[in-house]
C-alpha cells in the first residue's frame, strides 16, 4: 500500500491540501513522487491545469561555490515582498553519507517557520535515474500549489541534474574565485544552458579573474541573444543579491516576450516524456518476462547485451506496426 | 550512410583490426560506438565471445584531484611488466568548452607512441544520455582486443557516470586534501562501492586530515569485508603508485575468489540490457507516431507528461501481454 494511503489520505485530501499549501500535505507529495506511489500520476494530471504560473530558476554549480546561500537570500528578498517561494534542492547525495538530511535540517531552522516558504531535498531511494522525473513533478507540485518562485539547486553535474537545468525557464551558475581549470569539468553541458553567471565569494583573491575568465569562454560562442550577464556577489553577506535578482526578472520578462519561455517549456514536456517512456518499457519487460530471471539465463549464457535487449523488446510487442 | 563505411571499412576488415589491435581500428571502432553507428550492434555481438579477461578498473573523483596522473603513472607500471593497456576517460565536457580534447592531446603526446596502450576520450555527441552504453561498449572492445588493463577515468557524479563505475571490477575513489565538507557532494553513490581509497597529493597539508575523515565515513558502515583500504600518493612524484597496483591486483584476486566477480558483471549486463531498452523504446515511439510532432500537439493542448507517455507506450503496442 502507499505511504500516503496508508496514513488514510486520499488524493482528494491530498489535492485540497496542495491548494492550501499546507505543508504536511506537500511534503507528503513530494514523497509519493520520489517513492513512486501509484497514486503519482494521478496526481500530477490533477494538478497539470493548474500550472504555469511560477518562475523557476535553476541555481546550479560546484561543490562549496555557495549556492544554498545564494538560494536563501535570494528566498528572503522574495518574501519582503510577499512572494511565495518554493525550494527544491537537488541531491545525488545517497542515503549512506546523508548529507543532505544535515544540510536541509540545518536550512529548515532558519526558513521553516516562514508558511509562504517550502524547503526540500529531493531524493532518489532505490532506482537510480528518477531523480528528474522526481523534481519535475515537484515543480510542478509547487506550482500548481500557488508558489510565485521555485528555486531549484542542483550541484549540475551528471545526466539528472543536466536534465533538470535543462528544464527550467532561468539558469543561473555559480562559481567561485580560484577554481581554475577545475571549472572545466564543472560546467560540463551548462555553460551554453546558463542565463546568468554569479562569481560568488568575490571578496576572496582572483574575483577578477574569474570573470574574465567566463568573458573569455563566453566569448567563444559566436552569437547568444541576450548575453548573458555576469555577476559578483558575497552570498554570506548578502552583497550582490538584489543585482541578481533584478537581473532574473529582466530574464523572466525577455522569456515571456521573446517566446522562449514556450519553447522551453515545450522542452521539458519532450524530456519528462522521454523519461517516463524509458521508466514504463522497463516495467513492462519485468512484468512480461520478469527481468531478474531472464537476465539470470542471458548471463549464464554469455549471451550479449543487444542480443538481449532486441529480445527483451520485442517480447513486450515494443515493435509496433510500422517497425522493420 | 556510416562513417565506417563510408570510409570503405566493413566489418569483417575492422574485426580484424581490433584483433590485431590496430589504433586505426580501435578508434574508428569507438567512434563508431559514439554516434551509434548502425554497425554498432553486429560489432558488439561478434566481439561479446572474447570478452572477460581484461581487469577492468575504474578512477573516480572529484575534479583537481589528479587521476589522469594517476591512471598515467598505473599504465606506466603496468607497461613496464608488458601488460596490455587501454584508458578511457569518461568526459562529459561538452564539445563547447572542449575541455577534453585539449587534455586528451596533451596526455597522447606521452603516451600515443608506446603501442601497447590505448587512449581514448568518451564522450557523446548530441543524444544526451548514451556515455554509459558509450563507454561500456567500448570497454568490451578493449577486452575483446586483448588488452590486459583498461582504466577508465570518470569525474564520478551523476548518473551516466556512476552507471560506468557500477560497471566496473575494481573501483578506486581519489580525493585529495582540504576537500572539507565538499566531498560530501562529490562522492553521492560512490563512497559505498569505491573498493580502493586514495588520498593524492598527500604532500599538501590535511592528508591524514583527510584520511581520518574517510576512516570515520567508512567506520559508519555497518560491515564491508574486505575493508577497503586508504592509501596516501602524490601521483605527480609516482610515490605510493607502485602501492596502489599491488591493492589493485590483491582485490581482482579477492573477485576472483569470492565470485564477486561474476556477481558485478552480472550487473554490468542488467544496466546495459536496461540502458539498450530505453533506447528502444524512444526509437520505437518515434519511427510509429513521430516524437516531434506528437510532442507539439501535447504542448499546445497542454496535456501532462504522464498522459502523454502513456498515449505513447500505448501505441507502439508495448503493453504486452500480461499487463493490465
Amino acid at each position: 500500500m502507499s505511504p500516503a494511503r496508508r496514513r488514510g489520505l486520499g488524493l482528494e485530501e491530498l489535492l485540497e491540501g496542495i491548494a492550501e499549501r499546507k505543508t504536511r500535505a506537500l511534503a507528503r507529495a513530494v514523497s509519493l513522487i520520489e517513492d513512486q506511489d501509484p497514486l503519482r500520476d494521478q496526481l500530477i494530471r490533477r494538478l497539470y491545469p493548474s500550472i504555469g504560473g511560477a518562475r523557476v530558476i535553476g541555481i546550479t554549480g560546484p561543490p562549496g561555490a555557495g549556492k544554498s546561500t545564494i538560494v536563501d537570500r535570494l528566498a528572503h528578498l522574495l518574501r519582503q515582498e510577499d512572494q511565495l517561494v518554493g525550494i527544491l534542492a537537488v541531491d545525488p547525495t545517497s542515503p549512506f553519507t546523508g548529507g543532505s538530511i544535515l544540510g536541509d535540517r540545518i536550512r529548515m531552522q532558519r526558513l521553516y517557520t516562514d508558511p509562504g516558504v517550502f524547503i526540500r531535498s529531493m531524493a532518489t531511494r532505490g532506482a537510480m535515474g528518477g531523480l528528474a522525473r522526481a523534481t519535475l513533478d515537484a515543480v510542478d507540485l509547487l506550482d500548481a500549489a500557488g508558489y510565485d518562485w521555485i528555486l531549484v539547486e542542483t550541484v549540475g553535474v551528471g545526466q539528472d541534474e543536466v536534465d533538470v537545468v535543462r528544464c527550467v525557464d532561468s539558469v543561473v551558475l555559480v562559481t567561485l574565485p580560484g577554481l581554475g581549470d577545475d571549472i572545466q569539468a564543472i560546467k560540463a553541458g551548462i555553460m551554453e544552458i546558463a542565463d546568468l553567471f554569479v562569481v560568488n565569494k568575490a571578496d576572496r583573491e582572483g574575483s577578477d579573474r574569474a570573470v574574465r575568465d567566463l568573458e573569455m569562454v563566453l566569448s567563444l560562442e559566436e552569437s547568444r541573444d541576450p548575453r548573458p550577464p555576469i555577476l559578483k556577489t558575497v552570498a554570506s553577506r548578502g552583497e550582490g543579491l538584489p543585482q541578481l535578482l533584478d537581473e532574473l526578472r529582466r530574464h523572466q520578462e525577455w522569456l515571456r516576450s521573446d517566446g522562449e519561455l514556450e519553447r522551453r517549456r515545450r522542452s521539458r514536456l519532450r524530456l519528462r516524456v522521454e523519461n517516463l517512456l524509458k521508466e514504463r518499457v522497463l516495467v513492462a519487460v519485468d512484468r512480461v518476462v520478469g527481468l531478474d530471471s531472464t537476465l539470470e539465463r542471458a548471463f549464464a549464457d554469455h549471451e550479449d547485451p543487444y542480443s538481449v535487449a532486441e529480445r527483451l523488446f520485442n517480447a513486450v510487442g515494443a515493435s509496433g506496426p510500422r517497425e522493420e
